[in-house]
């Protein structure tokens, strides 16, 4: 079990107040409105593979890392894109895991992997090249036993809410399942995301072919620009038929742009021609965010929008393994010149809600936080990827909370694929938030009883209230 | 009455020695050369209106926390531009604020008014919906007494010198008024400051309106460049002699720009004629700003810059109720390229002095503190709007002395409008500061006589100096 | 000397951790891969000339701080570039430091001066106006003794491998000189690094000239591209029989471009024949990163990038004392666009190592930590110039641990002309460190023995392995 003064200050007063603060949050249940979870895996509730599989192989956070000293990924199972054999063995790959581990000093990959395994699964001995056959053995038992199976965890975890994330594309099949079996649908355990980035960006190699496949989809004419909006609006609704409550945006930049109808049109048709520079696809993407920004007007889907991931830059790693492998890195990232088309247009209807996710610090207390403390429509996500971190998530709140309190802020939100990780990645940030809070109500800026409040705000209440889904508009 | 620990460091070596040192800075006098107090308050020295009039109506930090909650500003009573009903009701305000007082956990406007209600007006009920008419009587009952008029204040305040903002369209009659009761003029309680915006911004709507009104009141030709420049002039001896130390420039950006006389003049008539682009008015803007340093050689005023806000960011905040109302958002600031003109003219002038301040933190350790450790000319505000507060206050500190020390600072300044928070907000800097030296002391960088005579220079001898408020050049 | 707690955290527990985790770091040899020391100093040995030319003079830290408050760098003994008389009094100099010597609170300029004082000349004394004669006369004495010279001193300090920093146009006699008295040369104590910047940069004036004269120190035809390329590979042989394992590159951006060397050849002639244009020039130099690099996975030199600083920034400054003399200024640094070309080329290449530094803090946890835990060729260096201070070096561990580790970091490397200060400013990185490995260990994320560990590794092995000073590829 995990030490009941981890990651809380270590001055002995603030520790004290943290502890008392921690107690209020703790055991709530977990609130995961973004995640990129398998919804398969708790569709068919089977076991999870090997330790490799469950630690290692999925997660780019482990394999950029293990690769940036030497370790090719083929080397740790990722698979590769031109089908050339990858390591098989999951014992191997968790080898090359523990005898690199110190490699991982310091960074939230060993905080989590280190509370999986002891939360988890009561595993406490430390990872090295020699106990990794030893460790190795007891992941593997224990992931035979009945109790180690993803809805049982999910229970286990205290999980009330959590959200997948899908393309349009998606015929959402696991979902269907999940709400046959009494897990999914509006309102259940596991919903779904709209997350569109694949159809409205023209510079993603087969833009075209996905396009006219949501015009099969949907039965929709997406030849025609309207067709296209109906399109999306159609799958939209399914989605909302599959519990989502929010969509999620991942371009390049947060740019927003207002087309008249026309224009757009003009532009989608010369995209679907092929004949779109980098420009127009830049603005058919921004222009799209404005649109999607309407649909949520009339469906109430909140949007969440992730921008600045310079994606595969890895060039050698994206040819070899393809997308989402550990590649991308971010950029400075534009907000208040990026939004006002959006902002003013729509940026004060109630109806709208915007959460805003960074890769660029300086963002914080430059413009999200003036943006999220002005606009009724904007809230802060929590910090994200990289910044998902103790010391990100504490700078988070030091340079966002003067300017935009704590209730512009989405609470925590989660926003991985490593099912198991989910509650330790919970769990840092209510104890990081009982440090920040400790250190306020320490220096006399905010009463413990407020401060008590707050956190359970933060770890449970607000989550749930900014992605609509206590049912609420 | 506030707590003696409030917010000094947690930890016990170090808040011993903060509050020592705390002890050297706490009772000196207040100087406060960048506000916006309108000077009326203090010339006519009425009665504050209302409670709510006094704390939210015309603070912007304080409406758009609320407005960011979904609270329209009409409903804060906060003007309209088209005349259209507000709230009137004081009461039903000051409710607003105290049912959503959660709001600003975490924020200084919540420090500055818990301050403010215990340090000034006795008051330490905690504010919220069941205390709302409670506080709001006896602070009604309050402002009705004579020692709670703005004189008395200011005496009781401590405040040596109090700067207010003016258009040089100003005539200054509040400070005429303040000159001939004994409180301004050259040296005197209450003084101007020349702030020339409005005059030197072609794209501001109304510009060439302004620049007429300008040749009327000074009787210049400003139909030529030189005329308009001999009517700036003009204006800055009215101010010298309303007791202005010092200037104040606004713009969108730090850039300046060198032209020649006849280039200027060019751009000048262009812009007058209404055919100046986005490019000449920032030309021009830029060109101005070395304009005035030039007259600053020659006046001795001290120029102070405040770029990087995107003013009226919030569209609809301002089409219902126009500028300053809380919809400006700060953006990414250069300052090593847009000054490099300025500085290659005269950066090295002993006569000339620039206070530069920022939005963008994240100038400081890359440029701010560099150039204001290298250039006599130059120095650093203290941390500005968005910034000031207690962990602004301390990341300024971190990112700026180790490379431009304390004495490149311009020590804190306050710059608000809002009249009785004025102690509150150079207390909490005396604090943060405090707290600083108190970790270099107890690392052993600084010894505690070094650092007790520091704290008095940054709370009250360097803005004095740099100010120029000590009757020295 | 200094105090045992000197710089680490003042919370007694966690000081308590920091104080154990500094005795292993604190004994270790220093290494020094990347100064600027004139090699002169150690291959001639003789004693250093007065105090003021030691600690004043030659320190753009100290001289630029001074400068900033209105004292001329003539005064202050820096040479003039059109011969006029400067201050040569040294006694004269040293008192206007120790007068102004207020003006270094807080800076790492005090620190260290403070440590060189007590650590090697053994003199406590506070500096000031009135102990300044009594420090210079014992400063004086003490440099007079034999085992004040800089050999002596370099024994003392318990320096393993120092690198200088030369042109390749150096003929490189003074390192044949430390060769030939056994203290150069391959694995010796005193090591080249191979800086070509002043030819690869056609901006720079009198670049042809440079040009010209590598061929003749060469042999070839550098009228050709081909030539050119060959004169400088001919040239990274001789830093390499100098002892050179890096090589070193300061250009305004860090931008990357591929040319073919057709594309190359042209541009390099255009250039030659002074007809590069600003954008031409920023090609050349962009191009030419890549050919080092290439030349790199040759030779195996380690290539060292030092973007971001604009250089000679106060003109009257660089117009009256010339280059390096505290004139430079950082600017905003872009990583992830600009060595994407090169890292698309080479970038997982494992016989490529680039250590990469910045002026720019933002980019430590939004680009150079990411970029670092992804590539196997890219590390960081410690933080530089500006940034080599307590709050700075605290700063870089908590932006780039989580996200990149240690093991993708070079480990401390002082920057310094200032050979007296290496053991100082080693020390100061050292007592950081373990500040910063107590608070992981306290918050229960580093056991103990695995923080001693790392605190060798980046105190020692880490430069020594990744400046590969270890003998290893």
């Amino acid at each position: 079990m995990t030490d009941e003064n981890h990651l809380l200050p270590a001055e002995p007063i603030q520790r004290q107040i943290a502890r008392e603060l921690y107690q209020h949050a703790k055991d709530l249940p977990l609130i995961s409105p973004h995640g990129h979870v398998d919804p398969l895996l708790l569709a068919d509730d089977q076991p999870f593979p090997d330790p490799a599989r469950l630690f290692v192989v999925p997660d780019h956070y482990v394999t950029r890392m293990l690769a940036s000293q030497g370790i090719p990924p083929a080397r740790l199972g990722v698979p590769s894109v031109d089908g050339s054999a990858v390591e098989t063995d999951g014992r191997a790959i968790w080898r090359l895991l523990a005898e690199n581990w110190k490699l991982f000093r310091g960074t939230p990959s060993r905080l989590w992997t280190e509370k999986v395994l002891a939360d988890v699964f009561g595993i406490t001995t430390t990872l090295g090249g020699g106990t990794a056959d030893e460790i190795y053995d007891e992941l593997s038992a224990r992931l035979a036993e009945p109790e180690y199976r993803p809805r049982a965890l999910f229970t286990r975890f205290n999980i009330e809410v959590l959200a997948t994330t899908e393309s349009p594309l998606d015929e959402l099949q696991a979902h269907a399942k999940l709400a046959a079996d009494g897990w999914g649908g509006p309102g259940g355990r596991v919903i779904t995301t709209f997350r569109p980035d694949n159809l409205v960006d023209p510079d993603w190699p087969g833009w075209a072919e996905r396009v006219a496949e949501l015009g099969v989809l949907t039965g929709q004419d997406v030849g025609t620009y309207a067709g296209f909006l109906a399109a999306l609006r159609s799958r939209r609704e399914a989605f909302i038929a599959a519990g989502a409550t929010s969509s999620d945006h991942g371009h390049l930049t947060a740019k927003t742009l207002v087309l008249d109808d026309a224009d757009a049109a003009v532009l989608y048709r010369k995209a679907l021609g092929g004949g779109a520079g980098e420009q127009d696809a830049e603005a058919f993407r921004a222009h799209m965010l404005v649109e999607f920004a309407r649909m949520s007007l009339d469906d109430g889907l909140v949007m969440q929008l992730h921008p600045g991931s310079v994606r595969n830059h890895n060039r050698d790693l994206y040819q070899r393994h393809g997308r989402d492998t550990g590649g991308d890195i971010p950029s400075a990232t534009d907000y208040v010149h990026a939004l006002r088309p959006l902002l003013d247009a729509h940026g004060t209807d109630p109806r709208l809600r915007v959460v805003l996710y960074t890769l660029d610090e300086t963002a914080f207390s430059r413009e999200l936080a003036p943006l999220a403390g002005g606009y009724p429509s904007l809230y802060l996500g929590a910090p994200w990827w990289f910044l998902d971190s103790p010391e990100g998530l504490r700078r988070f709140r030091e340079t966002v909370t003067e300017t935009a309190g704590f209730y512009n802020t989405s609470g925590f939100v989660d926003d991985t694929r490593a099912f198991c990780s989910i509650p330790a990645r919970h769990d840092v940030a209510r104890r990081v938030d009982a440090g920040y809070l400790a250190k306020l109500v320490a220096q006399g800026t905010l009463p413990l009883d407020e401060a008590a409040e707050t956190i359970a705000d933060l770890a449970y209440h607000l989550p749930k209230r900014v992605f609509r889904l206590d049912g609420q508009a």
